[in-house]
């Protein structure tokens, strides 16, 4: 077995040999503002994308909904909009709302994810692309992890989008939780995966105006097919506890 | 995007079909007691295994170390039965360890998992056997996961040990923490999965016994791929928060 801590020593060690000496390390909490970026969120008619619209908007965000239809995202940004703090939501095409926002959340179901991305190619180039999407089928025993040909959605997302910064995160969020104005806190970490340590620490930021919520980074996008489908262990947990699981990271 | 609330209700509709209503569920928090029972370590002389040998030895679990070598076994149970609470460790070869113990914790590098346990499957008939394996990979960029013929180094262990009960469980702790007598609490979830309730609430019993732990159900066995390899994730939290990352499940 390899222990986190073992690798952790040898991997630090390479990391500070490939690092100048007099370049001091950036204090991993030190994150940008992010509070005047417009967020949108594709697929924002689904529970998961109308709840992180909703909250995002609770935190003072610019948000576009986006869908395939106008309308249909018009609709729900209303909805939206009738909600405590829900102001500042509006919606539009898929196209439109890429376009648009500085940073886009990909919250459409999986069987859609390729298509989408691929169309979006040009609206998205050079946004920061927010993969949130897990792949799992379901049977009679419940939930399990689909393997994508790229290794993870977030690995598709990043081999479909060149032109754009793709990070992975908000995967193990509860929708029912996000969309009850009743729930002020969202108690979890958001996991936080990217290449690039800019774009993944506006990511974090962006997590962390969510009440409750903290952005912690969480590897490379080589390492998301795990995040991705641990989900399906959560549902487990959901299922056997009757709860609304989140993770927390301990000792950070 | 799946999410877990929505596959949680039609999973849990699913599951109240099969289940008779005049058989009332388990509450999830009722776990035996495991007090009694001697827990093997396979392993037991690397960083994780000695660990875990400690702590369990602390809560007051007998516990066997085991090594290929018996004297090792034995000079490492000496050395921890010199630690505050680390007595009652004891060490024996691998064979010795698994036949003496109820529960044996499988703490083996990767590496010669397979090997291992197809020679001790005589000895593990009929024992609950907790799988705590991450199949890792190591390069520049750092840590990733690697991919099991069988899905997970659990599977794999279910696979070759037709006879026993195989769950996972323990994938997640610092063995620098665990190691370490000055830390009093282990501030950790502790993920366990298996097929069969009574083995999985033993090990979350077991989980439970050592000072801030608590064992979860996180699923069946087909599930621990992910769980296994997340810990590529939690040595890329490591490293950038220098930190001993580990786990909580909120809303349990």
């Amino acid at each position: 077995m390899t222990t986190p801590d073992r690798a952790n020593d040898s991997a630090a060690s390479a990391d500070s040999a490939s690092a100048p000496a007099a370049k001091p390390r950036k204090d991993p909490h030190e994150l940008p503002d992010v509070s005047g970026l417009t967020v949108g969120v594709l697929g924002g008619t689904g529970p998961q994308g109308r709840g992180l619209a909703y909250r995002l908007a609770k935190a003072g965000q610019a948000v576009v909904i986006g869908s395939r239809s106008a309308e249909r995202a018009g609709t729900a940004a209303a909805e939206l909009a009738e909600l405590p703090g829900g102001a500042g939501v509006r919606g539009a095409d898929n196209a439109t709302t890429a376009a648009e926002s500085d940073i886009v959340i990909v919250a459409v179901p999986w069987e859609g994810h390729g298509d989408l991305l691929t169309a979006l190619r040009e609206q998205l180039a050079g946004k920061i692309v927010v993969d949130c999407v897990n792949p799992l089928g379901f049977d009679k025993k419940g939930a399990y992890a689909l393997k994508p040909a790229e290794g993870s959605a977030a690995e598709q997302a990043a081999a479909l989008l060149p032109d754009s910064r793709v990070t992975a995160a908000f995967h193990h969020l509860s929708a029912v939780l996000l969309q009850d104005p009743e729930i002020e806190k969202i108690d979890t970490d958001v996991l936080v995966l990217g290449e690039e340590r800019e774009a993944t620490d506006i990511v974090q930021a962006l997590a962390g105006r969510i009440d409750g919520m903290r952005g912690v980074f969480a590897g490379r996008l080589r390492n998301a097919h795990q995040v991705e489908s641990l989900v399906a262990n959560l549902i487990s947990v959901n299922r056997r506890y009757k709860a609304h699981a989140g993770l927390r990271i301990t000792d950070v």
